[in-house]
């Protein structure tokens, strides 16, 4: 079983399995060599040293790689750190993803089949066969499945790319018909595909961090050139469909500033924007909260990305859905 | 019945009624004085010109008030104008708004009856009461029915307010229960009350324009006033249910440079602020499409507020709700 | 032979062809049906009228079609004015572009016979094969050599966009040695390429204005998708090099707010931002200071979208290349 | 000979020349008073105590002067300390400056020879006597030779300034004739000036940093008052030709928000402003890239003035010259 | 006597002197060539015609030369018009310039009489004399007293920026004791001196523009030279005192944006930059309510540089110094 | 008497009062309970440790509360600790708060009764009732004397809303008749009124912070519902008297970006803006002048909030008023 960095203390003896972030070899006064390591899972990091057998062990595990650790925990300069006595490789297939990357709490399947069922709900033939080829193609469901939304500001651990999507596809549907005259077979697809791109944008195998075609074309080029690839596959899709659909994906961050070199262009893609910016935020927020209010604290810590402080009212949490809030009694009642 | 000022032709005998925008008295070449008026009504404005019995009219009828005229058009540099044979001064009760002001098309009453329905479901005591203050409060009801929300962006039309209050506020109904753990009573009072203060900001009984404490204060600082001024009504009120509400008023234009001075602080106030601004921006392009799109064409005029042109897709206006858009067959298949 | 609009004067026969710009019906004050248009050509527009013959006219030739057109210039209200005697359709084949259109002053054939001659100077096999591709694709060809670089601020003409293609190709040549270690071939390359999707992004045969794809997606994204296409053909194009090449067609504006949505990422499209930058400024405010500086005076009108004047030394025009300044003389010496 | 402070290893005896940056009297525990001081050369900084003799040592140099230090290198609390046995000051006549501060790698020598070469060119027989007072003046021509171009972003070393005005001089006759009517006399002596208060703007003859004039004025109207200065000992030079050289200074960061209280006016001046502005990004990112791209990554360190990563593509650094491109063989390949 | 162009009637006869604003030739419809003119004074502008001996006075009168007019008031297409009998040019010596040109209220002997006055507190040795330069420099004082402080935004008017700077010199010496410390003789000179450069970059004689040097150079640097130029002849002149002279009147915009390269970096300098805004702003906003509230209203035209509207309260004119305001009836009492 | 925590010296014996800023419990390697304090007052802060009778002192004081304190300095880590041999809380009636916190240097009772004199001033009958009403307000005098006028920027010290009121009430009464037709009594009440919610918007009893309500809606808010709460007391107050007041409170910021919701919109309310502006930069400058410039230096840190340096001259302190300056020698003459 899973032992937590978190859960460590001094004297403990570990037996689990980590993954190696840093290793480097240095030497003691006394000139014998050992390797330095930190090792990292889901809760925290810790130092590792291998004293012992350094020859035999050095080459048998690399950085960024997943190992079983076999050592004591001692303290060194009021820090903890694992004096190891035997560390091997594991390969990818016996670990537990959310062992070491945060994960969505919700079931990624279960999300997915939502996704699905929602998009028996479009009509257009063309989108529809469009969707089709996108879940046709393992590979990228299985990216779709587990990719995070980003790096940092929410929805930032794997799934989060699905939770998000399912999200503002929800959204959607919830106030399409809000108003009149819009086109929401062309909204709930676009809504799927606005985020495409992040499966390629950034690279979670081992650390969030931008892929080097993230970093250099972005997601929504990204996104733009995964949908014009399966659109090619369907020589009689709509050449006007194709174009709007791209605008979609294009505008979708609402203004130059905010990387989206054409704003929103028809009120979809307006809805679109403020969709997908409100949810984006809320789920930010709702994360930085969680993380980020000292307990008991009516306030978060101070927000550098959105350069602002956030409030937890103290008669928050108490608060439920309508039908039993007049039991809810203010404090200062 | 009245006849519309953009229906009249040379030569039409005119009996209608009107609104006098602009009086002046002149001087003939001839030595003689008559009168200049700009008539005006929802559908246009006519030069008006009083040839006769000058000293007996002058003194009937005021700038900006409504009056009944009885006349000819006639063509006069290539514009019509009207010859005046007699006009009156008539009272407010005598007229329809509607036909002198662009007007919601939806039925007030009912708008106003599906707010107070919504309000059922808010069960906090200390905000039930204070939407009783009010909706209690005759002038103030009969106020937020008639008012437009602004004077250009959106819904800049008599019940413009109460058509954008409850648009929002059913808005937050479709989507609040999307996340976990809002405090939906404080976000349907706070959509209730957001622009309150356009009661006070705008006057639209001659024209639609800013008060002058409008022009001064703003209806954010309006709102919050009126909303005060309840408050002390209720001396049990919570005070930090008073600061948040007010917050969310204070707040709800997102930003420093849209004129709200402080960001929105809460999960709630972040949605209220998305929210209201997509309504407004839908309603305001959806207007504009409808009259800044010529017959035929797929792009709107320049507009000059958002720096940009709205599309209008082809396939667009057969568009219907998802059941039928199967049949649906798009220009290029 | 062609007649221009600003050399006709009152009481000419007409006999030449034109652009009919606008075309719609109307009645006279005695109830004849005639026909207005607005012809245009290179050199202005004037007004034509139809009173004659007006059904057997009415269908023959098409509002944005070239016309052959008979008639005589009277004037009314202090303009010009066509009444036209005989109008008939003919083909694009029949007019001179340059008649009707602003032109480039260069030989659109030689200019593209020097940017061929400059890609074999390109050595990386992928990326001449990829060159190849494009100048086989006939259509292609045609298209670029024919479109203007811009609406309004730079080579806006017909040929503009080989021009400014060509002026930033050599631009990139004369400094590209200036810094050690610069990928040449990559550089020129996407210089050739920086702004291909233009001749997507105008429509420029009738009026230089935006297609509908030039709207909703930009001539950023229709070029990397140009681009895209080709290399598709390509099965062992280097995938990193293909990401670098479209990161310069995207980054090349330089900055969010300048509608790129990713900055320039390596030295060579820094420079290529730059580069293009200073060849469209300057070419912009070459031929705004031809139109828009008065004979003898030393200022520019008030340029808009740059937001300044610009200043016309009294010294400037007898300047001649190094060898031979000294002759010149200042004015106050 | 240099013992450079990045080579010091424990137990070393140190026998070298050294700046001294700051220097302090402590106390032990034991009473003793000593002196802490922090030497520093090219390549790094050290800690120096001078424990013995200090009454006679501490009077004999002064911080911020060069020293002769005789020790040795202990280790301290994790940190190589230099305990001295002598200490001596040497005048600026010993030392050699790029021992001390980062240096151009170049010839400058050379490099102010390829400058008065250009100056040739120019025939303007004004400018030309305005260029000679230039060089003329000795002590102009020593600061100018040594002084850096910048503290921080670009060419910050000593002969920067130098090594950047002559890549700019360069530019501008690589490209000068591109354009035709250029007044290239104008541009070549604006480019020789551009940068010129710098020599005022920065000291850097202990550590680069800003000087009183420096900061409260600018190297912009530093650089003007050097060329006014000049300018008024050609009693017939001409007055507009004055004002536009010193425009060109003045307007040289393009914009206001950039420091010029001027936008560039002539294409001359808009030229200037693009090529500076290049070729400062160009070796300010090809200066970082060097320093701040870990050994086989493709990615620099943020850079944080510019607020973005640099990329190094897998291919670029085998990258010939054109002929020899062809042998490239790409890593997917 | 003047005779305003304002006051001028149909039927007319004129005998005044003018301005002559624009001149050209145009040929009848019968083919007779006549002279057009527009004429201007203080008041406004009227056309002019000569009819007869047209080859006779074409050479007698310049453009942007001052006339006298003998002719009649005649009316056509609904606008005056001047037939000129006679017309002469007439010297600079002959018109009173407030005939001509908007000009201040005040009395320019007085005002700069006051600013002498103040001027005796300076003690500091070096900046009287430096003033002193300035006050014997008889074509400098000439200018100072006539030159308008800008072309729109306040004090425009002749005389206008000797009005704003004696303005902020009192306020300096209103407020400068109000902080310890601050070093006052150097804030009143740099106030008397901060706007000098307006008396070269701004032309006035004819109409208010700018000068080509006011253009390129504007009055911030062509102000310092003016103070350069002085202190030249101050051999002693301290050179810190100099420099920080130079960057009170380099930092008194206070930010980049608003054309200062430096912000103001002591006490004083940001002192002198909140009030010569403040007293910019107040002046231009007092002509602006003069001119551009209608009669009884309360609000101002739009301020398109100010962007927004300017109030004027209805109690506002009967307010009176502290002494009587008791006595003040508010509106609504 | 107070020792101050910057005068302790290792082996004082201390015997003194202090705030506890943080009290957590920890355990030695031997497994003691022993308590970590942090223990501040007006001069610094000091690590405290109980080892004795834990228990029993415990329960005896809390975080954020006085304590007094007798125990021993010792040095531990190269840092001062106090072992404390007792504790026990005191009252707030028995410490000086100016042994605290920073305090104003001026008398608070002297500076309230200056601006209690500057009332008198004031003869508008509305204007003075409603001044006497929040000067017979206990409760409001008490904090209003107290209040600091910011955290960080200006006046941030106990007292200082009181000192920046009373010196912008001063600079006012200075300047006001300055321009002619000012209402002055407006203007000193609004000087007054214009930061008054900051003695709701900050908390300042044990740190300088802002209250939840002051980070909620912000002082301008604040100060408006103070003054309204004032205004109902007074049935026959203008309303449009109110208003501006209120938008004077609403516009003193001056732009959107700096929080004020409203610009400006009278002469007047622009000189409280740039006068409260002026009066908040020119304290903050000289506040941080004197803590952040070194000993002998001319220059202060980096200014993190002003993204500037700010310089001071070296003959600056020795200036004097204008009476005595002729005898500063300035340094280099």
């Amino acid at each position: 079983m899973k032992m937590y960095i978190n859960e460590i203390k001094e004297n403990d003896h570990v037996n689990s399995l980590f993954l190696v972030k840093e290793k480097s070899s240095a030497v003691t006064k006394t000139g014998n060599t050992y390797l330095k390591l930190k090792l990292v899972d889901r809760s925290g990091e810790i130092e590792g040293r291998i004293w012992t057998s350094v020859e035999n062990f050095a080459g048998s595990f690399e950085k960024d790689g997943f190992v079983h650790v076999i050592g004591k925990a001692v303290s060194f300069q009021e820090h903890l750190q694992l004096n190891i006595a035997s560390i091997e490789s594991v390969g990818e297939e016996e670990i537990l993803f959310s062992d070491f990357f945060p994960m969505t709490e919700k079931d990624i399947d279960e999300m997915f089949l939502s996704l699905l069922e929602i998009c028996r709900q479009i009509k257009n033939p063309h989108l529809v066969r469009l969707l089709q080829l996108f879940w046709e193609d393992e590979s990228f469901v299985k990216r779709f499945k587990m990719a995070p939304a980003s790096k940092w500001l929410h929805h930032n651990y794997l799934g989060g790319l699905l939770e998000h999507t399912l999200s503002l596809v929800q959204l959607v549907l919830e106030v399409a018909n809000h108003y009149p005259g819009l086109n929401i077979d062309l909204l709930l697809t676009a809504s799927i595909f606005h985020d495409l791109g992040k499966v390629d944008e950034l690279s979670y195998h081992r650390s969030f961090d931008y892929s080097d075609e993230g970093r250099l074309l972005g997601h929504i080029i990204l996104g733009i050139e995964r949908v014009e690839d399966k659109i090619r596959q369907l020589p009689d899709f709509p050449e006007d469909l194709s174009t709007l659909l791209k605008h979609f994906l294009l505008s979708h961050h609402g203004q130059y500033i905010w990387g989206s070199p054409k704003k929103p262009m028809t009120p979809e893609a307006v809805m679109l924007h403020f969709l997908d910016d409100m949810d984006a935020k809320i789920n930010g927020i709702q994360q930085f909260i969680k993380k980020e209010v000292p307990e008991g604290a009516r306030w978060s810590a101070y927000h550098r990305m959105f350069e602002q402080y956030f409030y937890v009212p103290p008669f928050w949490e108490q608060t439920k859905p309508p039908d039993n809030i007049e039991k809810v009694s203010l404090e200062d009642e």
